[in-house]
């Protein structure tokens, strides 16, 4: 079960090169992402209204879309433009069409009912684009649901373990043992803690000093991870409990952004970015900083799947929640709320018929 | 579903070897070939009646087929003819035994009632044994139902598009835009088509000079396509607009048979020749004709199981019929009377309980 | 369908090495072999009861086992002792822990209700142990229904035709001339047979001389099969119809004990021994031994895997039986009758409501 009337990233924007068809499954659908002349990403059903053959095995022919299998030919709006050997085209023959924003840096595809979509719902990446900044991308697919992508991300005390020799490397178990603030948002949940006077992160090109350690995220519908990392000098946490305040000036500061995109119940596509400050990163820095996320989320798919495996072994057997697993609970039943609101109500239903 | 009553291809002659057991699916049926020592083929039920051991793990001996899990022996006309350590032989113990015609360098078996099985039936080659003709053959394994193969056969549109550097690479489009004959047969459905003033295909041993080339083609039940293609003085097209007269001699005549055969829902296997006159085809000629068969039904194939993948994600959505899709209509409503003919009818049925 | 009141073969012992964690699925329930500090080996439900982690994806701390996403630990018994950045541990948090006991270098694990767990149930390996036997193990997964397997150990039969070239090389086919004793046993069946004149095994290191051979196996729940082969002067089968008296000193024996671990519906393991008197075999001829086992099975493993998949493809039809298929259809019904009998009675589940 899928919440629809939300934006996913469909991928990066380097993902759909100018002249490119680019196949994607999001929710069970099939899409294909391509641009148009100006540059606009146009995101259609792949699958020919015709015979079924995917578009994505066809030919962009200027903005348009000809099928290879008998050539029927759509425009980036997925009206039919073109029957080979047939003068009428009846009408209302159609692919169906997704709105589409691009911002940055990742391509957002709305999965609802087209005159739904609100641009102003799209969460907001971590300077990708902000030139104070260097950023890093990469992507991975899970062969897993993505609520157990979510309840990964929602619940950090796992880097502990998981991640006991790369995120959470600290050698006393420290993300399992400081308990985080954990505020609920309109659409999410944030979750906040000071790690007082540890070292900085091994990517970050600075000498190494022990900071107050603020780490804070936010992950918010329909799956998208928000995470600020920043160091401080000792003594802030004392000072600013509730967080540094924005006047503040840290020592360093690290970025993530993560998508979670659901292709079908069982596969999940994962985007994400390292990005700090271009002031304390340069390109091996950097390359540092990506490839231990590339290894650590390696770590997260490995258990991830192993307990996919085991969850559809045993059906009807309910996991356990623990006092750490609030903000998954939480995250759980606002994704089960607006998954409700969207279906039709049966008055609504009544009246449609 | 399948029509049962009906002949299919279950291989080439040369697939069965003396002393050899060939195994298949057909119909969702195993069934294992071999040619007793008169030389006929012989098809039996692939399962031992006892344990369900595959027969065609067994072994031949005389013309008799041994089950080598615990030794039971049939003859080839199945009935079970020795029990290791066991005098007495259960009357009625066998496995099924199949009608077999060899003809035109295929083995057809029988897959309905054997007392039903009419050789008439079986769909004549064109010319795979004629002596002045020289034939080549293949086969390939689709992983889709067998109805997108008649489909694709049946609507040559689709070389323009899926052919168009291979069989269909004419320049123009010309398979998209010169529409057909369309003739009902009594079992199938008959297509033709002049394409006035082209050039010969480029496997034929013949001076390029344009002719008219006349195309028609047979596709009849249970799925056996017959074209013939032959070239003619320019001007043909015009004296004779329903086909050339017998007695014209053509320039060069290019054959291909074609046998469909649906091993089950999803898997089907394709059986065809390529055939032309000896007197414009020599080894290296008919190698390019072969040659160029083998790379276009690869195409056939890349996109047939394409379309079977988005058919199959997508239960309960309808194809869209189309102007040049008659002919695909016709034979689907041909099939589908015999296999609702084959049915038992509720009064049949009564009786027999 | 399983029959969960009894013993089954996890493992040879020396799979569960010291500090190992071993992973099993025995009727479909993932389990976890390890070691504790005194050398018993403990069998847990492989799923972390929080958020359905593999514990063999944990680490092994002392006698306790820790889940390696987020971290809870559990004690050789099952009993959760430790939840990070959590005091109170829920009352009765545990994973299931199954009775095992370790015999004749086999692992049990008792898969039904802990506390009918009943010891005496195990059968006895032969010589597994014994100081005047050498002994050889190994072991082969089946892709196939553990009654397949038991069906073909206990019709030895097939050994003439599956086995002509290894067990059965007669030259005679005299495994399915020569037909069995069967005795019924409380819980399985005894066959037992003369071969009178018979030359020894050829992994036997003694001189070529002519044997009455007596072979007799008892087959017994839930799938263990121990036979014995001996070598016995000519005039013996004469002289004992029933069986060599246990005042006879035979020439040389041969022993093999087997077991039938069901995985799931679909996956058997298989663990045997090859045994026999040290005095007629050494390193060499033990090799042989074994090697004529390794090669034999795979000979089972591919027809029983071949006969599974036709009869996965054609439900609803039933096998025959045979004459010499009476001790499957007796084991076959003492095997449905216990599994009947550990059904709760209707009576026990309303009292239970």
């Amino acid at each position: 079960m899928f919440l629809r009337n939300s934006w996913y990233v469909a991928g990066w924007s380097h993902h759909v090169e100018p002249g490119a068809l680019v196949a994607r499954t999001i929710l069970g659908e099939r899409i294909i992402l391509y641009r148009t002349s100006t540059g606009k990403v146009t995101a259609l059903e792949d699958r020919c209204c015709h015979r079924f053959a995917p578009l994505s095995r066809g030919r962009l022919e200027g903005d348009d879309i000809r099928c290879m299998y008998h050539g029927i030919k759509f425009s980036a709006e997925g009206r039919c433009v073109e029957i080979p050997a047939q003068d009428q085209i009846p009408p209302g023959l159609k692919v169906r069409s997704y709105p589409v924003v691009e911002k940055d840096r990742w391509v957002w595809v709305w999965m609802g009912a087209a005159a739904a979509a609100d641009a102003s719902l799209i969460p907001t990446a971590l300077n990708h684009d902000h030139p104070d900044y260097h950023m890093r991308t990469g992507e991975m697919a899970y062969e897993a649901n993505y609520q157990l992508v979510h309840d990964n991300l929602l619940d950090l005390t796992h880097l502990a373990f998981v991640h006991e020799k790369t995120l959470g490397a600290t050698g006393d178990r420290l993300w399992s043992t400081v308990q985080p603030m954990v505020m609920a948002l309109e659409r999410g949940v944030r979750i906040s803690r000071w790690f007082p006077g540890r070292s900085r992160p091994r990517y970050v090109n600075l000498p190494a000093e022990p900071s107050d350690t603020w780490n804070t995220f936010d992950f918010v519908v329909p799956g998208v991870f928000l995470l600020r990392s920043s160091g401080h000098p000792m003594g802030t946490a004392d000072a600013f409990p509730e967080g540094p305040d924005d006047s503040l000036a840290p020592r360093w500061v690290v970025l993530t952004s993560q998508a979670v995109t659901p292709c079908s119940e069982r596969k999940t596509l994962y985007y994400y970015s390292a990005c700090q400050r271009a002031s304390h990163a340069d390109d091996s820095f950097m390359a540092i900083q990506l490839g231990l996320f590339q290894v650590a989320f390696a770590e997260d798919k490995s258990m991830i799947e192993a307990q996919q495996g085991v969850i559809d072994e045993t059906p009807g057997r309910s996991l356990t929640t623990l006092q750490f697993d609030r903000s998954i609970t939480h995250f759980r039943r606002l994704m089960a709320r607006l998954m409700r609101e969207e279906q039709p109500t049966p008055a609504a239903t009544a009246a449609a018929e």
